[in-house]
């Protein structure tokens, strides 16, 4: 029998109605003939109110500590969520993530998964039962509970995929699909019926927020089908998976957005083998997590070396450079804190010509100056100033029709 | 090193500031010399809200997922106790009561502790931590969560204080120990300095509602010295332990009202062999929980029975002898629901007489008509006429100088 696994978000199951409305669509797929499994999050702003309840007690909770204390967020959902399928007089059991069998490393608040144990899981799907685990968490191999981090729902629901070789992981969530762009900026934004597990990794990590980047990665790695719908309707969604041909044809999927960023220049760094490496080395080690690096040769001896950052990492990275500056015998270092990435990503991209020239041209014309340029196999990014950015966007999406569905773009 | 385990209950642990303050006692306690093992229950009204957010999806949610969700309550104290307590310096670590290591059996909602393997709270007092155990759960042989029931922190906390050799069990609430009586009745009521494990038991079933009386038969059991006292203030409390020789000196310890009684009497049932037995093992497969079991002899051939129940369990037990009557032949049924039970308790009465003379002769003054008495070695109950059980608690507890400390009593 084919295996669905369902994963709701936190909006998703926010209150009793929302839950007996989730609890609907498992029922409805196990009745069309699917052992269906259901990943849950906390329920609406849980997790916000435990972590608010953390703080009155102690600025910096230790995270072992943070890790059992939101991991009760899950569970409440998952308990309740079985309630509603029993009264709906559906078979129904839940599981924590120790129950599900996820077990991972000792990295509190945000463990990664080492080995996910499914036998009690498939042996109740056997027995007919519907299946809903706590996502987000795990134990480590002492027995305390440990969660995944961001987006660590999503994660689990597409491991549980993996691990049990389910037919798809849907996404439900408050949004009913991956649009070619912001649509709060672009309003003439369209759904994308599919895209790659690429593509979306790159939108993922340029600020396209719909899903971590690490549950598409597990999808990649495990051959998931992933479709992200709306648990608000029936519309279509947007399936996530491996590239297939007729995606070659798009040239552009989406454009993607990414303020509050910084770039960081040392001028006049020595230019010899080793000086980057120390740079960054620098920085990992306190913890910077660096986007872009773009070096230019000055000269023969001298190179420019350009990274960018979160703001939030601004103060960190900056005093790294300032600790690391004349053991690279940078001359200067120039900040600059109004800039935004503009970026086109599509797989298509790589065997054609003149992408990158149907951007510039089209940010030329709104007199958009180019700060930087960076780009991958599938994405080129602009830097711009802050106050263009979107009219930057606007620019792109138009001059590559993010407008129109894929099929009927003439780019 | 001396073990010393303190519990909170719901209302000790209701918000931040009070969280803070029952760490300041674990902490306190650490500093003296103790290693320190907390057990907490669920913030204040958390489990109600949790059963209503069960109820709003289910009128009768299965009882393995309602553990599974009252479960968090305890988890999300421990949790922030334990973070409260290293936001005061001192290392502490949380537990469920899995990783704590309450073994139990598959009864749901109400599981009996089986084995309690305390290897791993051991380890963590060795290391110098206050080890925090949410109360109140466990898990069964499958791993999945159980939860003790009524009074089931107190169970857990008395039960690891066995398993651990504690030197003591405190138990902080929001009363500040064990009154003779019901103050809000005898407003002259006064705390008892030390209690026998047989009193507090006989009070506790008579509806003296400080502890339940599972955790009292723990204490007992394992001899496990138990201290009632309260979490807002430093006043002494109230010690349970084995009975000690000057207990024996005081002939009534406290006394107790039990409200919503209903009696049932068969009239006319034959009398012979058996039709006891036929008429209560009925009313257990109905799981109605019978308190007192009278039987009068009318002749050699009839007798009468009754019995008291609650209120709330009278329907079921009506309804139960309708389906027994003839079996027995029992010529009509009389139905009371307006009594309640006064009774005194005391290992004193074993060895004195005229207990019972004083506390008849006490009703007797006050007009106060007696509807049945049942006994036992450390009790003597009197049913009453509801509206005269107070003037009658009243009245004994004159009759037995309940207003003063046990040792300055003429009786």
């Amino acid at each position: 029998m084919a295996i669905l696994v369902q994963k709701f978000g936190g909006t998703s199951v926010a209150n009793a109605e929302k839950i007996r409305r989730a609890a609907q669509r498992a029922l409805q797929a196990h009745k069309e003939g699917y052992q269906v499994v259901v990943v849950a999050s906390a329920r609406g702003k849980q997790t916000d109110h435990l972590i608010a309840d953390a703080k009155e007690l102690n600025d910096a909770p230790p995270r072992r500590e943070m890790d059992m204390l939101l991991a009760t967020g899950e569970i409440q959902t998952v308990s309740l969520f079985a309630i509603a399928l029993w009264d709906m007089g559906q078979k129904a059991i839940s599981f924590t993530g120790q129950q599900a069998g996820f077990m991972t490393d000792d990295a509190h608040s945000k463990a990664r998964i080492e080995r996910l144990e499914v036998g009690r899981v498939r042996g109740m799907l056997d027995e007919g039962h519907i299946v809903i685990v706590a996502g987000f968490q795990g134990i480590n191999a002492v027995g305390d509970i440990t969660t995944l981090g961001r987006g660590g729902s999503d994660t689990s629901a597409v491991a549980l995929a993996a691990a049990l070789g389910a037919e798809r992981c849907d996404i439900y969530t408050d949004v009913d699909g991956i649009y070619t762009t912001d649509p709060r900026i672009y309003t003439k934004a369209v759904k994308m019926e599919q895209i790659s597990y690429d593509e979306i990794l790159e939108m993922a990590n340029l600020g396209a927020g719909v899903m971590h980047g690490r549950s598409i990665e597990f999808g990649k790695k495990y051959n998931v089908p992933i479709y992200v719908r709306s648990s608000l309707n029936d519309n279509p969604g947007t399936l996530i998976t491996h590239e297939v041909p007729h995606m070659e044809n798009i040239l552009v999927s989406g454009a993607t957005i990414q303020r509050n960023l910084a770039k960081i220049t040392l001028l006049g760094v020595d230019n010899k083998p080793g000086n980057a490496a120390t740079i960054f080395a620098h920085l990992a080690s306190k913890r910077v997590s660096v986007n872009d690096i773009i070096q230019t040769e000055v000269s023969a001896e001298k190179a420019n070396l350009s990274f960018t950052v979160a703001h939030s990492d601004l103060d960190v990275a900056r005093q790294a450079i300032t600790d690391i500056r004349s053991q690279v015998h940078c001359s200067s270092v120039a900040v600059r804190d109004d800039l935004a990435e503009v970026s086109v990503v599509g797989v298509g991209m790589q065997s054609h010509y003149g992408v990158a020239e149907k951007m510039f041209t089209a940010l030329a014309h709104k007199q958009i100056n180019i700060d930087s340029i960076t780009t991958s196999e599938i994405r080129i990014s602009c830097l711009v100033n802050l106050e263009q950015a979107e009219t930057a966007l606007i620019a792109v999406c138009d001059a590559f029709e993010l407008d129109k569905p894929a099929a009927e773009r003439q780019v």
